[in-house]
């Protein structure tokens, strides 16, 4: 089965959007045992959108057009599709269903703008679009089935598998299986990764087809295999790449690490307090970006100066004059302070250099320590992270929240954080 | 100039590889006002490559060729020029010379697959490549340029300045120039902004393009002209724009809204604190996310429970009692807590359900509240956004700083965020 893609948007031309949505529907049609054959990037330019659909429909079993659904004057896609097939533009009734239901579930008046998103190639069918108002639609050319997806990413991504798919099954007929387990790991790099799999899994089948998708900060990994009786193969495998690295796999299928600290907390019923001085409330926000965390959390706090750390934490200006504010007798104090203040079980307590200012010879910019546990039994570790600030920001925070899951599932902390950190962590 | 531009390799279309060379080179086209019109992308296809190159050539003056120089079996692009052109593959002596420098210059001996990268289509120049051993080269086929570039994109980029645009240039005896105005809105949807442009400019000028871009929570607004003399056509509407949307602009080329909030806050000599709810920190990360930012921020309390509320805001049990958390009255006392607590300047403040539970038929999902300012002008509001829990966050978190924005440079703050809000958010 041929399939080509075409992307459209001045903004890909322009190189001011570098194109990822290829790449997504590219790995997913994997799961088809599928591979693009060309694709073909071109600005909002009527006729010539109009001639790439019909030289692309010409070639190809199945075309998916990105881009261009828009409710502006720069989407064309609906019109040149229309061009391309010869049929005229008409209001579809389907799309108007839709674009009401998008538009009464956010309390929104449907504008002149929004309403042109309704307005189709005459004959094509709808693509719903569970996240936006930009309807996908589909229509046959010749014998080309022709699919047009938004070009917004997390408008496309859920549309991938349970819409384009589906009718590409059907299209061309499909009928292999693929298996595929999803696993989630935190805390390794993906060229390690791979290094570690060479080292340790000489023999493993290439039947049993592994890929690697980063999706900060989180790798997910995929194993896959082809056929119907590929189950028991496809299960050996996933359970010993599992055996193999356990403690860095935080879930499966779409686990977030934000879920994994939670779940862990809920697990072993223990409520958390943040004390945060150079993430500035990102553990927190992470924490509470999933739902039910109120069960879990209960209060934050950002000192970001001296003055609130010795005020809401009680941190001493001895301790603080003495050590520094990046310190492990700071952060260990602020850890305490937080836990005193908000009677909550177990706490984080980050303070760190985020740069690009405030580094010393002897505490550069990278520079954090981080405390967690509970009052009892709190424990400190120095980390080095030599990035951009916001880089090193969402780092720790990882990192922060990973050792506080480690904590609680009763797995190593002292494990090396990414191969490449190893030396420098170890300072 | 028609331009175009062909990319090879199958780690493109396996979504392996995430193209940001096409990027790079469509921004460097800029400085010769420049736009590619086509891209293509195909696999390591002997026999595609070739039909891609003919087809291009024939509808373009200058053909960049990218990937595909590399010394191993599945570098097609020179044996695909050399048919395409039908011309023979010969060893090139300039190609060897610049091999051989290479080699000597690492103390590597030249291997069969090296040899090979010398092995170019008869009559072709080469580029110079000065990072790796990839030399490019070029041909003219009829009347168009082409010139193939290794994909590395280390090796590429240096070459761009160096040795495509001067070939361009002089290809095209080219002189015109780009008048290019890039402009940061936030509060206005980009329907809503196509339709406000539509109403109030019915005499915008064709040849005045105005290109949008969504980057969340911002619209970046392109302005663009073409031709040395359009420098002052370009001010003239950048400025109307500026004019007609003054409150919603928050910057320039790349202001972040946290750093207009930040600029706001130093410019006025103001020191933030935060005391948050349902937003769990997602401003004060925001705040901090900006270098600089200890300047204009002190300390941040994420008040997830209503006994944190108490204990570190001093919000009274019987206003949380009488009103309820997500109430006009507890964000005020949240706000006045916190500038009591922390000796800060001014204070913003939020409370809201950001579901997806937690709702009532009076306060349902999607309900916040918003306090901001100094101590004795506190405001408050309230706004609806039934959306999910992250979009929800990410909503109240970016209107909140905007408020705050506002407020400082004394700007409407009863503004209407998002055409298609209006309504909810007059409840």
């Amino acid at each position: 089965m041929k399939i080509s893609l075409l992307l459209t948007g001045n903004e890909l031309m322009s190189g001011d959007t570098i194109d990822s949505n290829s790449a997504v529907i590219a790995k997913s049609l994997r799961d088809l045992a599928l591979l693009p054959f060309k694709k073909l990037v071109v600005g909002d330019d009527l006729e010539l959108l109009t001639e790439s659909i019909q030289s692309l429909a010409q070639k190809s079993d199945v075309l998916i057009i990105n881009g261009g659904l828009g409710p502006t004057v720069d989407d064309l896609t609906a019109e040149a599709l229309a061009a391309a097939a010869g049929v005229p533009i008409e209001r579809h009734p389907d799309a108007m269903i839709e674009l009401e239901k998008w538009a009464r579930a956010r309390g929104f008046v449907l504008t002149e703008s929004n309403l042109k998103q309704a307005d189709l190639p005459q004959g094509c069918e709808i693509i719903l679009n569970p996240r936006g108002s930009a309807v996908g639609f589909s229509l046959m050319l010749h014998d080309c089935l022709v699919m047009c997806t938004p070009g917004v990413p997390s408008e496309l991504r859920p549309m991938i598998e349970q819409e384009l798919l589906p009718r590409i099954r059907q299209h061309g007929a499909i009928t292999t299986t693929t298996h595929i387990s999803r696993l989630r790991m935190f805390g390794i790099t993906e060229s390690g990764l791979q290094d570690t799999i060479n080292r340790v899994f000489p023999d493993w089948p290439a039947e049993v087809e592994l890929g690697f998708r980063v999706q900060m900060p989180v790798i997910e990994i995929k194993i896959s295999t082809i056929g119907d009786s590929s189950l028991a193969l496809n299960r050996h495998w996933t359970e010993r790449f599992l055996a193999h690295f356990s403690d860095y796999i935080i879930g499966r299928d779409s686990t977030r690490l934000t879920q994994a600290l939670n779940t862990a907390l809920a697990e072993h019923g223990k409520v958390l307090t943040l004390a945060e001085s150079c993430t500035g409330g990102l553990i927190a926000a992470g924490v509470t970006s999933e739902p039910g965390s109120s069960a879990v959390f209960t209060a934050g706090y950002v000192t970001y100066s001296n003055a609130a750390k010795m005020q809401m934490l009680g941190v001493s200006e001895q301790t603080l004059d003495q050590y520094g504010a990046v310190s492990e007798q700071v952060v260990l104090e602020m850890a305490s302070g937080a836990l005193q203040a908000s009677g909550a079980d177990i706490a984080l307590a980050i303070s760190g250099i985020a740069g690009p200012d405030g580094g010393s010879p002897d505490k550069p910019v990278g520079t954090v320590w981080m405390a967690w546990g509970e009052a009892d039994a709190l424990q400190a570790r120095k980390f080095y992270f030599p990035v951009a600030r916001i880089a090193f920001q969402r780092t720790a925070a990882a990192i922060a929240m990973d050792l506080l899951r480690r904590q609680l599932n009763k797995l190593p902390t002292d494990v090396d954080y990414f191969s490449e950190l190893k030396k420098t962590t170890q300072r």
